[in-house]
């Protein structure tokens, strides 16, 4: 995006503080039989009364009519072009279990599958294996396959079928094929190079999947290979201290929320399953960091498993929570989510999302409920998610003057 | 923007009129005390009555989050992109005054400043020396230095200790570094080139500096040197004229203004300082042109100092002036801001600004104010300040269909 180039000569520091919290897949679609969305089912008192404080409005996340995964919604909401910076699951899937991913290195999603004699794929998750069976699986193959040709090999349990590589060595490329097939009873197909400079990854990759399969079959497990996917490199972006000069930190309790925060280089906070303990943490760090990106994660679980009450249920804990913010000072909050997950459509979905902006420097409208149908009616009107970074830094006055 | 690309054949002549008032900062923020803003203040039976017959909505000068000063704010509202069309304070400073500046003069700021012995910079503007004392000093040094190397200088007073300064010549480029330490106490820096073709300007302006320093040794005055800033070229961009087939006008009454309504091409015309002589002047002219910026300068002013009931008393000053423009006829009028400025910021900001865009071919919506929240609610929304002209043109019927 253009206006990133003019930052550089806008940006500056000083001490106030921005708190972004994501909902994730806020936004929701009316019940069939109430007509009411799960926000406009959900008693949430304190939100409402941040919609009445604050500006509001609905953001899409990266353009109409798109549906975005997790990682261009939040890149997305972090100012980045979330058609630009593009990030591989397999990144995705690394940096969310905590593996240290440098420039270079080929990141993978891995698949504990079962083929059969003939090399043809029969359940492309090995039955689901146990996490304890994945562990085992992994530190086989991890003490028996170190190295080929001079790249490191580094294998680690996610859960239960699904595990991440890294490769790490000279000369890699993402540029490189999967071997699933997609679907079962299909052969496990061979990983070809896409591009001239990657046929020593495809190559090397190949030699991976033969040795694991060799390794595999004296495993007694239903897991006898391995499907690769998501094959990627990380994307080439400044971090929030570059970017932005914040010093910025993740409070999130799932690994991929982590990870997207570590590719801009917040620092990950350990905190604990509930919410309750999200905004404790919060409380914790907040004299040492100037950005906190707070993750709320459960209702988008209930909204992709279709359960509009349990996704009401969750607004609703989270309702009683957050009034804990008033008791910080911020330069400026951003309350939305990175998209909607309408609990009638069972998954992720491209409705604009909801959005509270909270500061002194910004005109409170006439919003008087956190809902999709009164965010819409906001002085801040429809905008890119992209938009509310530029905006949290404004409203804490971190933007200076573009042109004379 | 890629819309210019396809203007070139859509554009069509006809003797509809277009009017663009620029209302310079009006945009505000809430009072702390009263919770209304300047215009929700502001007692403004006109223009609410011009809300109500138009269509309104709110724009974003540059993008969210940036504050844009004078120059993106009016180069976008005149349908440029406000980031690739960046025009540098030198050449701002320069045509605000009335000089002429070709496509390959360099234009520069000047300001008066007094260094010690030692060349370190004890007063950046040298006491603010008056007006006329920065005249007597421009008439010696405009005396004394008429050529350096071939190349012409031309040197006027701006006020207090601010001088503009124009270089004529052969390979000039505007690609060199600020003699100007930012600071006080530092040491006056030499000028660097900051590429191989601008080694001659910073040659020739280095003794060029030397020479001033000479010169005013002699003129017992607290200046002793000058700093040059805003080292830049007129940006090379379309007129008015070849643009949008438009003969325009400017009325204004501060420098700025007017030099960057010429830059685009304007005929800038003689006008009073009242906001009573520049409707005046709008109805002498009316029958010579096809297209009227008209811009109000004190609002901003008002803002700018913090004076809260100052930019109100300013607005209902205006209110009381603009009912004339409704004895002129125009193809489509558009009343709104290049930018808005809070009194509680004392300062530029990034809030949209509210517009009211009037002509029989728009529809009037259900906003019945000229005020940031009720402009909110208008059907135009929320769009940028360069879409502005492009609804100018369409409802004045001068944009033909686009694509068969």
């Amino acid at each position: 995006m253009k206006i990133e180039k003019i930052l550089p000569e806008i940006i500056q520091k000083n001490d106030k503080k921005i708190l972004l919290i994501v909902i994730d897949g806020v936004g929701g679609l009316p019940h069939p039989e109430t007509g009411k969305t799960e926000l406009e089912t959900a008693n949430i008192p304190t939100l409402d009364e941040f919609a009445k404080r604050g500006s509001c409005g609905l953001i899409v996340p990266v353009f109409s009519g798109i549906t975005p995964g997790s990682g261009p919604g939040h890149i997305a909401l972090f100012g980045y072009d979330p058609v630009e910076v593009q990030i591989g699951r397999g990144v995705l899937e690394c940096l969310g279990i905590g593996m240290e991913l440098g420039k270079e290195d080929i990141a993978i999603r891995g698949n504990f599958a079962t083929i059969d004699d003939n090399g043809v794929v029969t359940d492309r998750r090995a039955g689901r294996i146990p996490t304890e069976e994945n562990e085992r699986l992994v530190a086989r193959l991890s003490e028996e396959i170190k190295e080929i040709k001079g790249v490191k090999f580094e294998i680690k349990t996610v859960k239960e079928h699904r595990c991440a590589i890294i490769l790490r060595g000279k000369n890699l490329s993402p540029r490189v094929s999967e071997n699933d097939p997609q679907k079962e009873n299909l052969p496990q197909k061979k990983i070809e190079p896409l591009s001239k400079e990657a046929e020593f990854t495809a190559e090397l990759l190949n030699e991976f999947i033969e040795r694991v399969n060799q390794i595999l079959k004296k495993a007694n497990s239903k897991a006898n290979t391995l499907l690769l996917r998501g094959i990627s490199k990380v994307p080439d972006i400044p971090t929030f201290e570059e970017k932005y000069r914040l010093k910025s930190a993740c409070i999130a309790t799932y690994p991929m929320y982590k990870g997207i925060s570590k590719l801009v280089g917040m620092d990950i906070i350990e905190t604990g399953e509930e919410i309750e303990d999200e905004f404790e943490t919060l409380k914790k760090i907040y004299n040492d960091y100037d950005f906190f990106f707070l993750h709320i994660k459960k209702t988008d679980s209930f909204g992709e498993d279709g359960n509009f009450y349990g996704k009401v249920k969750k607004l609703e804990e989270l309702d009683k929570k957050i009034w804990q913010i008033k008791n910080l000072k911020f330069g400026a909050i951003a309350i939305t989510g990175d998209h909607s997950t309408p609990s009638v459509l069972k998954s992720h979905s491209w409705h604009p999302v909801p959005l509270i902006l909270l500061s002194e420097n910004t005109i409170p409208d006439d919003v008087e409920k956190f809902t999709e149908r009164e965010c819409a009616k906001g002085i801040l009107g429809r905008l890119y998610s992209q938009e509310v970074m530029y905006l949290l830094l404004a409203c804490s006055l971190k933007l200076k003057k573009f042109g004379a």
